[in-house]
């Protein structure tokens, strides 16, 4: 009495193509969220098996990790981005989340900060301290760091095109507190190009801006050792609708363009090399993330050695700082973002980071509050302390399907790095808007299969019942807006006037010898009190400004 | 001026194996949550590379799966577990997930019920409708499923010890709609080894426990073909404390055990083995637990084949239901459970799992609100429908790690099946107190790890501030209590009292006649409107009751 039909049971790889060809599959797409096809099933068949192909941890090529003990040894930085307010209150998030356990400040600027103008200037109305701290005047930086050592925390700054001046501001309040230039750890994010391909928040042209940022980096080499220059972003670029293959293609081709530029300035690539770092998103196609960060390893370090030529070791390493992505978050059901960021997260530790922040699940409808904040760094600390996916090593090595998809991952960086030097280049790539173009045409086709209902998202555009929209959320005081604004009036009225103009005229001079680096003249303006807006508006008179070309 | 030193880079397993040894250790415990030691790193040579040792999905021994297609032809089964109050009370709770995208039904029962007392029972007193669904009579089975078609939906029932007495309900309930019993589908739990073993949930002694249990199945295999009538579960195992080794050890010798019953009753193994189905638990250690997953289905496909002599390929699928683990979530810091949720739940996905139900992040503090019960099926929708993980066949095989983990588990419940034979299998064992003394071993050594804080648990022994309490939770109205004792007097009060007479007399006889079923018997009982409570009495009559001998 066999109540059920005996199934085949394949015993081949033939037999079981014929069984699964026989098998109907469900109505779904099976493409990652790049657009990449996915077949059923991957074996030892896909695996690359020639000798050192994927290698051993801290080891050429660094698929399964920069470092030879990885989380065994260390674990990852908790770094949560945070900045809101004025420095004031800034200052009491960044002692708020050292009390609780993080490991590294990250400052989030607010919108006029990042480009380039001053909290009283036209523009900035209702922007003040909205998104990111409001930083005009040394004294802010001052403020916004006071009770934390900074020859201790390793501080990062999410700043791109007034990072130089920016920098300039934290080595002068870093020299108030007593701390050498020398002695600070942490990174800046200064990666300009990737402001012309994605997040459009630029100060000056091309050509300049590019100066600005090599005069920072190479400073940097010569005086702060324990500085990251420039954190090269895939975030923006990812956040702005690309795939998963061109954050990975245009990032690490923006970094190398940076070593380029290095080298072509008589650096040697040793020296400076090995404090270029990275930042990656997180999506949530969770093998597709592990594999982007796997091939990125492998593409930097092959090219750093035999490229560039790089003879340390240190110079092949693509250290990078994940964060989870905020175009994931929904404003609907907003608790379903803790899940997301979750799995994201996990793909970001799997796939090896060095740091790491963690969406919070209201910041899809606002700043977060210190309740989701918390939530989102507990992520990290069960997912290092609970889940045990930090006992071992790249845990997923060897995984047929991740070793098969970090191999196509590297070629298709390949290929777009292929067609940028058909291009000439990054420089003259972005400029053609080449980059610009491949992620608008990516972002539109993800975009249309989402409003096709091809791909799911949970609460959007399916299981769309049980909206609460009742999640406390933080508002900005708008009285925030008044106090900045005060504040950097307060310090035009009490600095030395006939000091500022002097520094801004020979910043202006030095800005017109192309030969001449600016961090000197941009530290001797800051330690005056001199205002970002000001220092923008002296570069702006040599270099001139940026308007883009659209993209049609 | 190279201003950091160059690491040594190794390039040989033993150059790695020399700068891993010399480079230190965090101050962390690298073991799983159940205590295995994990090596800092896997390679290939860590994997058994025999021809079929891992297979294809839906080949043997189906380490990768147990369908050719896995969740490319078909997702897993979200089946959230619901119980509460009244008949009344959970119905609605049942529509309203199948108006949220649920596909199969979970009934959890309260107390009372599971361990074979009435509602007006003394014992009863506090417990009604508390924990799961009070079910006295038919007639509370009936109002269970007003207006849910049981010749459409697949049902899940979680009992054990009076099974066979809710299968009788349920089957008579049905045929009231007019659905003959051939056509229902789903699974009741019905798994007593693991009650004597766990759960403590008795009523009756293991013989005649075993004997009652077995007319369940002998009847279920000649009378419903769509129904499993036991789901073998290590679920309770791992909840009261034990490894995940003892949990599959445990929990397939259990089902070994029946496979053996059923033979000995003169069953052909292969008409009643596929309908037999698991229930395992997914605990916040990652890749143990889809090691366990993994191993569980290689050894149950070897032992149904070869041991047991199973031809047909179905009698050797290892098919499970997963719940995620409660005892991980903690009352401290709720939304964290969220993240726990969902990485548990992505385990039991990775690992293959044909059914899922993922817990609340309230259900550490009461039972749970709709919305916290919402936000855990959205976890299982945003893994099925956004994180790409059902694109491929088991992503993660041929992971050098995870392939080396599951061969340790399975020779781990190799191990215990060699202990459990020597002391005269499993019946004995547990008589001999054997398996209750590895968990409460287990259980204590886990236990003070987490009390000297060499195990994390965030929120609870680390990270404790911000614990916020203000979690909204689901109190049940004592008034359910009192309207549930109304229901089943009234019944009393309106059914023939001689046909119960008459029923429960039958059922004595029949008994006291080890050779005949008593399925046929309980459902004549169950159609005069018997209360669960009286069936049992009349049982006990005859069996007696269980006295449990401690464990020291």
């Amino acid at each position: 009495m066999a109540t059920q039909q005996s199934p085949t049971v394949p015993t081949t790889h033939e037999e079981w193509l014929a069984v699964y060809g026989a098998t109907p599959e469900r109505d779904a797409e099976f493409i990652t969220l790049s657009g990449e096809e996915i077949k059923p099933l991957y074996t030892a068949a896909d695996v690359n098996d020639a000798p050192d192909h994927i290698g051993l941890p801290g080891a050429f090529p660094f698929t399964r990790g920069v470092y030879p003990s990885m989380y065994r040894g260390r674990l990852w930085t908790m770094r949560q981005f945070a900045g809101f307010g004025t420095a004031e209150e800034t200052n009491e998030r960044f002692h708020y989340l050292l009390n609780h356990g993080q490991t590294g400040l990250s400052t989030a600027f607010d919108m006029p900060s990042l480009m380039g103008h001053d909290s009283d200037h036209p523009m900035s109305l209702g922007e003040v301290g909205r998104e990111g701290v409001a930083v005009d005047t040394l004294d802010d930086m001052e403020d916004l760091f006071a009770g934390i050592d900074l020859g201790e925390v390793s501080v990062s700054m999410t700043i791109n095109a007034p990072a130089a001046i920016m920098m300039a501001f934290y080595v002068a309040a870093a020299e108030r507190q007593g701390i050498p230039a020398d002695r600070l750890a942490g990174t800046i994010q200064a990666d300009i190009l990737k402001e012309y391909i994605a997040q459009k928040e630029w100060c000056f042209p091309i050509d300049p801006a590019m100066r600005l940022m090599g005069d920072m980096v190479e400073w940097c080499t010569h005086n702060m050792p324990r500085w990251h220059p420039v954190s090269i972003s895939g975030y923006h670029i990812r956040e702005a609708g690309s795939t998963a293959q061109q954050e990975l293609a245009f990032t690490l081709k923006d970094g190398l363009t940076y070593v380029e530029q290095a080298i072509d300035r008589g650096l040697d690539v040793d020296d400076f090399a090995p404090r270029l770092s990275f930042f990656f998103n997180a999506q949530i196609d969770f093998f597709e993330e592990i594999a982007k960060y796997r091939a990125a390893r492998r593409i930097w370090a092959r090219e750093l050695r035999d490229t560039y030529g790089a003879k340390n070791p240190k110079s092949w390493l693509m250290r990078f700082h994940t964060q989870t992505a905020g175009v994931s978050l929904t404003a609907q059901q907003p608790l379903n973002n803790i899940t997301r960021t979750a799995i994201e997260a996990l793909a970001g530790v799997l796939g090896g980071t060095q740091s790491l922040h963690t969406n919070s699940y209201d910041e899809a409808l606002a700043l977060p509050t210190e309740e989701a904040v918390r939530i989102a760094l507990r992520t990290q600390q069960i997912i290092a302390h609970e889940t045990g996916v930090t006992s071992t090593i790249d845990p997923l090595g060897g995984s047929y399907f991740v070793e098969s998809l970090t191999d196509e991952m590297e070629a298709a960086a390949y290929d777009y790095f292929r067609r940028i030097d058909e291009l000439g280049g990054m420089v003259e790539a972005v400029k053609q808007n080449f980059c610009q173009r491949e992620i608008a045409d990516a972002s539109y086709e993800l975009q249309g299969r989402i409003d096709h209902g091809d791909r799911v998202v949970v609460g959007v555009n399916r299981y769309t019942e049980g909206d609460d929209a009742q999640t406390p959320i933080l508002r900005i005081d708008p009285a925030l807006e008044r106090k900045q604004v005060d504040r950097v009036a307060a310090v035009r009225g009490r600095r030395d006037g006939t000091a500022v103009e002097a520094a801004l005229s020979a910043l202006k001079d030095a800005a017109a010898r192309p030969e001449e680096n600016l961090m000197p003249h941009l530290l001797d303006a800051a330690r005056v009190h001199a205002t970002e807006g000001e220092i923008i508006k002296a570069l702006q008179a040599v270099f001139g400004s940026y308007t883009e070309t659209p993209v049609f």
